[in-house]
């Protein structure tokens, strides 16, 4: 059996259509795959643990391939990629792991972290990477409202209606840790959410409706109807592509080689 | 006598030739003294506390102007500026000082930031806020490097030599302080260099310098002999400007009303 070969890729998503390959389009995966195919000098499709929107950032997306015995190893593969991929792509790791992994089914834990400048002042440095919201946020009642939803639930209120249709929206949520962060010197208050799998859009509902508690626009208790109402209306706002960073994902152990 | 007027300005080095007006020229002084005489209808010199090179960023530069009976309050001020200043300046603070003050003359501390990626791995989010130095860097060499700069010295050494022709290059250097950071998700190191003030380029020739002994290039007494040569080919190679920030500028308290 061939082994797998796993990417670790950095993007700044303000530069592509999105993660997943499209036609015609700049997206992630597509400029990764044109890479890989000059790199290896074979055609590669790759898999990856989460799409990401247009403008969503990644430190650390995981994108995997069946590797064939006569492909360049990794270091020198991370060399050859990081001179090919254009610029807001960077590849941060290549490993191997057994045939059968997969990217996408293998992950057992992701962490996406959503950050928020809140105030009158708009950020700088954090401009590509935050969501300005000119409203002091309670930061008490934020946490709050987020703990209603750690656990196990039917998550179909904070996800795109047609994504949802005829599809399961159950999903465990293990962690929403609300911290405030001095970044680049910028104050931020960033939204960190780890759970094993994510619907569309998830993410940035959950952090529009945490917005609209913090604001005093709705009570924490809301939340609780939100989630309980199964039904898109019943949450809030969908949060800005751009404070999205999808952080981490997690696979056992002993998918290494 | 009138007041002065101090503002506090964010700005992202790479967007402008440099701080200071220039006919002809983007700079973050031409452009903010646009927008002042715009929302102030009248015209504004301004006086900043440090002048920084293209490239070079800022977190927290000052610039200060004498004030007029008539002119709009801080907050509304403020707000006028952010709606009129192009991207890459962010107005983040308006305050008054007594007649006199000088954002130069009366500064009595200013610190720089200077953040480097070392390693093989380029940085994505901290492109254009640090130095990509494709070695490890030996820490602990580092730090004993810079004790020697520490006090009162005869800085020509680390300065553009014609900048420094007639002029004292005696300064005081408090602090300089090495410190591993995770920025955005990204590793660096931060040079952190606080003292009463700066010659041309000096931040940037301390950290050129401190990266040759870091590499293992130079020994970490070989600093204190290019402190005492006192001409500039003693020391080692000016960093790029678009890892430095001016991160603060300390006045007296007693300056605010």
């Amino acid at each position: 059996m061939t082994e797998t070969t796993v990417l670790t890729l950095s993007y700044d998503g303000s530069d592509f259509a999105g993660f997943a390959r499209q036609p015609g389009l700049s997206t992630v995966q597509g400029e990764v795959e044109t890479a890989l195919r000059t790199a290896l000098r074979r055609k590669v499709e790759t898999v990856g643990a989460g799409r990401t929107d247009a403008g969503v950032h990644a430190l650390a997306q995981v994108i995997s391939f069946e590797a064939d015995g006569s492909d360049t190893e990794p270091s020198s593969l991370l060399r050859s990629l990081n001179a090919l991929t254009p610029p807001g792509i960077v590849v941060t790791g290549v490993r191997h792991a057994a045939a059968g992994f997969s990217a996408r089914h293998s992950a057992v834990a992701r962490e996406y972290r959503y950050r928020i400048v809140p105030g009158p002042v708009p950020p700088l440095f954090l401009a590509r990477y935050a969501w300005t919201v000119r409203h002091r946020l309670n930061l008490n009642d934020m946490r709050r409202a987020a703990s209603h939803l750690i656990g196990e639930h039917d998550f179909r209120s904070f996800c795109v209606t047609e994504s949802a249709l005829g599809k399961r929206t159950f999903r465990r949520l293990d962690l929403i840790e609300i911290m405030p962060e001095n970044v680049l010197g910028e104050h931020s208050l960033t939204v960190r959410v780890v759970g094993n799998a994510f619907l569309h859009s998830m993410v940035r509902v959950i952090v529009g409706s945490l917005v609209e508690v913090g604001t005093g626009r709705r009570s924490p208790a809301w939340m609780l109807g939100a989630l309980t109402a199964c039904e898109r209306q019943a949450a809030g706002p969908t949060a800005p592509p751009h404070g999205l960073t999808l952080w981490h994902v997690t696979y056992p152990e002993e998918c290494w080689l």
